[in-house]
């Protein structure tokens, strides 16, 4: 599987295909458990000539009140901000992902966001100079339910497991120290999933197995994800349970407009900002010293985003 | 009135006083106008001795959904993250500051917020290295009335203008170009008022001049929006009217988690959180596309917030 140094082979246009084929799927699947509402796709260009995006978003279903599945595949000049913003030189470059976020009306039924990207650089003779894999998926409850967090997790090792079976529990902590909001005295934003990034040729890995690693994730996330929509979706709640999702979802906000490398880098860098905000849950509510009663539900949750836990 | 330089006077107690004072007056004419809810008062402490402040929160009032009204008196040690983020030197600091941020429950009220803040910093010695004040008044409406942001406008000019014809001209840029999101290409926060930061002794006023002009300023806060909220609070909204001023309300919130100093610096700094976030909006909304009918009063909004207006 390895390939030698200095002899980089870009895989740009076999990603490319797998995360158009991923996108396809993964609203497919969506769009089922829905059983209302289907995908609206927009695609655009990136001005000139640098790619461009699809972006899938399905809103007010009986399942998923907001949600964006995007995928993007673009390429350019490396920019001044670029070098500044992320630590790179060289002379072009290519970014190829799949971005998605779900916020489902249920306040029993859970969030879930997951990332798969590739990145290729190359020098000023079109040479590939460096070349990356980086995603993850992570989940975020608004009620515990241990089953659930056990399925997410334990579906997502499987998805590692066959690539190496330290990879898990490396890229779980990684996600515990990434989805942090750190000014609420380090509360995480949910209860975990994978995040990774970096992932380059090294002694026992060639970007290709990289790359079969991100789609064996990519791969899992449907059935990561969705018997826990199912579980849940018919779980009848009230207004006080939905008030504490929208209070929850502020912390979402929080998250991803303070911490959020992704978030951030394209909105600085004029990426396409309804794309990119499409993660905004739809409705959230801001309160001053709210606390959820001792011994509550919501104080369970809160408990476990203080405390990460391993779920397997 | 000017100082000498290397001669340089505390004015910390004076302002103190006075931001405490501003801090009661403001409460009470919101109370006022407001008719239905009071003011609940936190007073918190820095860990350590470096004083603390006094958080003053309204909730679910007729006229205000939400806000706050807060003064903090800190003072404390240079660490290296204030030398890294404010690029200052020296041994101790003083910072004093009242800070508003006011949302309406009615969308035709508009938001507003305002923030006078002085700040000094000594050397080994406990003599004054620096100082300087800084601050500001801007109103965030949902839908325009010129009346009402000539109104608000005139009346800060008015409080600026017995320290120079060119003050406010000068700080009503300064508001333009600072409360922005960029990210929305340029979108302006609201309509606008005055910022200014960095007020030091130069050749034409002393500190004393600055400290007296804003508390001109600060006094007159609630001439220019009381009147505003008064005109505006008894109209009738409907549905549509509350889910564009939800939708308004996620791009300040965006507008202060992404790029507000003021913000970022306390959250930063482990600041009060909850202090510091009474800022967010109690409702919020964030839709895929939303767009305002051509020609509607939500797209007049719009216009103005692209093309900032000389309103005086």
């Amino acid at each position: 599987m390895r390939q030698e140094k200095g002899n980089k082979i870009s895989v740009r246009k076999e990603w490319t295909d797998y995360i158009l084929s991923l996108q396809d799927t993964i609203c497919r699947g969506l769009e089922n458990e829905d059983g209302d509402t289907s995908f609206i796709t927009d695609e655009w260009k990136r001005p000139g000539d640098g790619g461009g995006g699809r972006t899938r978003v399905i809103s007010n279903g009986h399942v998923f009140e907001k949600g964006g599945v995007n995928t993007s595949v673009v390429y350019g000049k490396v920019t001044d901000i670029m070098r500044a913003q992320l630590h790179i030189d060289g002379d072009e470059w290519f970014a190829g992902g799949i971005s998605l976020i779900l916020h489902p009306e249920n306040p029993f039924v859970p969030t879930v966001h997951a990332n798969y990207r590739y990145f290729e650089l190359y020098d000023d003779k079109g040479e590939i100079m460096d070349q990356w894999f980086g995603g993850g998926a992570d989940l975020t409850p608004y009620y515990l339910f241990r089953e659930d967090a056990i399925h997410f997790h334990q579906t997502i090792k499987n998805a590692c497991d066959p690539f190496g079976q330290e990879l898990y529990p490396r890229f779980k902590k990684w996600c515990d120290e990434y989805f942090v909001n750190k000014h609420r005295h380090n509360e995480a934003r949910g209860i975990g999933g994978i995040f990774y990034d970096y992932l380059r040729t090294d002694e026992e890995r060639d970007v290709k197995e990289w790359m079969n690693f991100s789609m064996s994730n990519g791969n899992a996330f449907l059935n990561a994800y969705l018997p826990i929509v199912h579980r849940r979706k018919k779980t009848e709640f009230n207004e006080e349970q939905k008030k504490w999702q929208e209070i929850r979802r502020g912390r979402y906000v929080e998250f991803n407009l303070i911490y959020d490398r992704g978030t951030l880098f394209g909105l600085k860098t004029d990426g396409r900002v309804e794309s990119i905000l499409v993660s905004m849950p739809p409705t959230v509510r801001f309160e001053y010293e709210y606390h959820p009663a001792e011994g509550s539900r919501e104080s369970e949750l809160e408990t476990v985003l203080k405390n990460p836990v391993d779920w397997i």
